[in-house]
């Protein structure tokens, strides 16, 4: 029978910022202390926490590369009492003669995205992952060699399985041949993105790992908004039977203790790589924890609503913290996206650092312009006020000989759009601000905005957010405040552009609950019109719809980022060519 | 001592439209006819002709992949007297049951890149890529599986290697066991894309191959636009010693032919994989040509100057003729970057399809002005006058409020470039025409341009020019015309933005030649501030440059595609993150 030992296990689920390698280190090494001083033997931070994630193309760079090594000894140097697996990424040492030619080679991958194992003040062993994700937002074999071994570490003689991320998505190896080699908890270091319901399918896939493998399962996920993507946290530690022993919060910090009651190995597994397939990284020798008393943490999940709501929180706070914003602005309609985008800005950076601004044009009704009003009030924004009929008249009369003998219709209309655009980026540029817009994702799928009008700006807060939605964040947003922070007529309104007299989006578009179901279709499961069709959805309408997505590509592409909350997000995440004429000879729209 | 057989080979280098299945497969058999007239057995097409290259996220889609594989299928059965290899994206069948969960599930790549060759009625037999780059603009491993095997056909005796563009710029694997299995000739389908000097460096790189492997080689190219990439076509010919046989023209449609004198093969290789690595696909027999007297075709490649002018000009036309568009329009500032743009646009779609927008501000010079009118006289372009003083007068008078106690600066500069903006959009959504941006890469590095100003548009022509470069590019024009198109005071004045009085480039920018060396090392060769400083480049002017070229990338995210003439263009090429603190604690620009 093989001895037990208390293992105390820390993740820390932090927020590192991409490029900012000094300042990552600093807090690593913070959240490192922490741990040591919570009585943990080991503590595990997330994948390539020491450039952020994804680093992109930084990783073509060798002084990227260089300055990750240096501060990763710099930590190693440091470390005493506790253990801590690091990620970062490791230069490929290539011992071809020579730089690349662009011109004339194919370029091979830079870096292996890598878990250092620190301790005693060393780094003791490099765990490489094996399965790189290359689809949906993930480009890792443009940048990273695959791994060739699982890995183990002994810590306190019990043997412990090191993975990264996707490697344990993809069943089999490396964590089956970790528990073959006498791993009885298997580690993984995550950047694993936010979508609808992603933490909860996590949970579920490691917990079945569990259970396959028999073995502990602990999972660190970074946490924090990094461009388009958003990192729950979430990090979890789930028994051998799949039972769920501790849970990190979503959308924060936190460093996650649990002790876990072990069988230590029973023999003293190769480190030589005798033992096929696993090496044995280190053996690390602090004295096990005594069983310690610990309160269960098992964070409570968000529900269903709240959960994109927090995300987007997360995703705006940190664009705008990370790229050292003091302030935000946004054009208030009156209408309901961006009452939605207002609520989320103030939510983020409390309503002191948001500036609401009101363009009224001759278009605008009176209710709408009223409404706009109550919100920034309920919500405590510095409200600006810019009617905008002196600038439109200008460009009427600029325009006359060039329009003569045309009717007015969508130039006209872009133009009011893309005054109010310039409106509120006059005043990012004057005093520094970051412009959100507030075009939701039904509108960003069928291209029904302005490019350069209600388009522009910096972050593009619920560009993934469909219409539908829009409509429950902000219900259950006034819900939980049990107030109507957003005017119940703003909720009851037919929506419209209000770009010309009696304008409603119904005119041009279809209903939105229409809508929203041929757009997880067509964009977030690439299915085409017969499948479509096939569910119930009428013939000429998905046939509309999907002729206005692909013509809209080329607005898309001028987007500004925003928040991936779906499966499938414009940006990254989805990448369509602009000419592209499948299914039908077609024209770029006006 | 082998027999010789005489080969007829055609390369048919075609231009695709991405997405244009049935147009494309009408093209196609198209040029196999005239190959097929002018007596050749075999004919090469380009790589995913089929499809268009590159098809991006097109290849997610089942009735995509579907198209395809009906639309090859057709092109077979019509197909007698010649063979055909013809590139198409071939679905993988996959075994598992169920579609993909994109929340649980790593997405595997759903096809192969694939090479059918056609004879008889039939699709006889498929090569499939072995090697998918993915760096630079290439994303291949996101959407194809390798294939396992290297592949031959015989015909009339001749045995030959087949191979798929990046097959052949790895040295080794599949051309070598190829030849070591008894191809005296191996054949490559290619996707190539341009970039200065690619053409020749390709056509050195395949002399080797033919060297090292003792075997001719010819490859087919692709030719035309897509989006950000433009082909070259330049397709080739050698011989086993490295001679050029036979060489296309650059950036056109050609159908090049030679005959080839080849050995046959001494023995009948197996057909059931026998000869391990590489599988005998088809045995083609129509008889070997007469040993022919053609002309030997073998194109003058262009200057380097007239090289990177023939790209722009491809690369602009497929993207207004494969989008529909009718006309053209741009700004015409009177500067020699405007002055190029419409020079191209005249050269690629005809002086009668191209508007020029003169637009003059109180800080516009009388001489500049001047200079626009003539160039659009000289060109023979439509000219179009649009006063903005007014619309400049609106927005300062709405604003007033917001900026009281402020000094004019940036903000003001860029309600100048967007009320320009504004107004070529709005005669673009007047009258359908596609709008050209005229900015350089010099400009789009450091961020010296409007978003939403200059920089809005549908296609950025030059924005992978570097200033010095746009120098070269308009001289040479000037000098092939043999008058001065473009005036001399516009290639000698001293650039500027014309926002303020008396405003120079060089106010707020290094001198050109600077300012591009650095560009070259930090954008196109990634090179950090060290090397660049070990260069000779002074320290504080290349660390202003990298900050400037930083905190430019937001802009870039939302500026329009433009064509890709060096080894890193900013786009697909160039993948960096906007929230990126590497280098110094950096907030984003104003």
């Amino acid at each position: 029978v093989a001895e037990s030992r208390n293992l105390r296990l820390a993740l820390a689920q932090i927020d590192p910022t991409v490029g900012d390698v000094a300042g990552n280190a600093r807090l690593i090494a913070e959240w490192i202390g922490r741990a040591g001083d919570a009585g943990a033997q080991l503590v595990v931070l997330p994948e390539l926490c020491l450039s952020g994630y994804p680093p992109e193309d930084l990783l073509l760079r060798e002084d990227f590369l260089d300055a990750c090594r240096d501060e990763l000894h710099n930590l190693a140097g440091a470390i005493e009492g506790i253990a801590a697996l690091v990620g970062f990424p490791e230069r490929v040492e290539r011992t071809s003669a020579g730089p690349v030619d662009p011109l004339n080679d194919p370029v091979p991958p830079p870096a292996y995205n890598s878990l250092a194992v620190l301790a005693d003040g060393e780094v003791r062993g490099i765990y490489r992952k094996l399965m790189l994700p290359n689809y949906g937002v993930f480009d890792e074999a443009r940048y990273f060699e695959p791994g060739e071994e699982s890995a183990l570490i002994e810590l306190s003689g019990v043997l412990a399985g090191l993975t990264i991320c996707e490697d344990i998505w993809v069943p089999g190896t490396p964590e089956s041949e970790e528990a073959a080699a006498g791993a009885v908890v298997i580690l993984n270091s995550s950047a694993s993105p936010y979508a609808r319901a992603k933490g909860h399918v996590r949970e579920e896939m490691i917990r079945e790992r569990a259970r396959t493998e028999n073995a502990a399962f602990a999972l660190c996920n970074t946490v924090g908004g990094q461009d388009e993507l958003v990192f729950d946290g979430r990090s979890v530690v789930v028994a051998a039977g799949g039972e769920v022993l501790a849970r990190a919060a979503q959308f924060r910090e936190e460093l996650l203790l649990c002790d876990l009651l072990l069988p230590a190995a029973d023999r003293a597994p190769a480190t030589d790589g005798a033992d096929p397939g696993a090496v044995v990284l280190a053996r690390l020798g602090p004295e096990a924890h005594p069983e310690g008393h610990l309160p269960q943490r098992l964070a409570e999940p968000l529900a269903e609503a709240p959960e994109v709501y927090e995300a987007l929180i997360c995703g705006l706070r940190d664009y705008v913290e990370k790229n050292g914003f003091e302030r935000v602005v946004l054009g208030l309609s009156g209408g309901i996206d961006s009452a939605l985008v207002a609520l989320i800005a103030a939510d983020a950076l409390g309503p002191e650092r948001v500036s609401a601004v009101v363009m009224p044009s001759p278009h605008s009704a009176d209710e709408t312009q009223s409404d706009a009003r109550t919100i920034a009030a309920n919500l405590g924004l510095e409200l600006i006020e810019i009617p905008i009929e002196a600038a439109m008249e200008a460009y009427d009369q600029a325009l006359g000989p060039s329009f003569d003998g045309t009717e007015p219709g969508l130039a006209e209309e872009n133009i009011q759009a893309r005054i109010r655009g310039n409106m509120v980026m006059a005043l990012s540029n004057k005093f520094g601000w970051l412009v959100l817009t507030t075009g939701n994702k039904s509108e960003m799928s069928v291209g029904y905005a302005t490019l350069y009008g209600d388009m522009a700006g910096g972050f593009a807060v619920i560009k993934d957010v469909l219409k539908t939605l829009v409509y429950d964040l902000v219900r259950d947003r006034n819900e939980r405040e049990g107030q109507e922070l957003i005017p119940s007529s703003v909720l009851d309104r037919a929506p419209s552009a209000e770009l010309r007299p009696d304008q409603r989006d119904e005119d041009s578009l279809p209903p939105y609950e229409v809508l929203d179901r041929i757009i997880e279709g067509y964009v977030e499961r690439d299915q085409g019109a017969s499948e479509l069709v096939a569910q119930g959805l009428p013939e000429d309408v998905v046939d509309e719809v999907i002729r206005m997505v692909d013509r809209a590509e080329y607005k898309r592409r001028q987007a500004p980022p925003g928040i991936r909350v779906s499966t499938k997000a414009f940006g990254r995440d989805r990448r369509l060519p602009i000419t592209n004429r499948f299914g039908s000879m077609r024209a770029l729209p006006r």
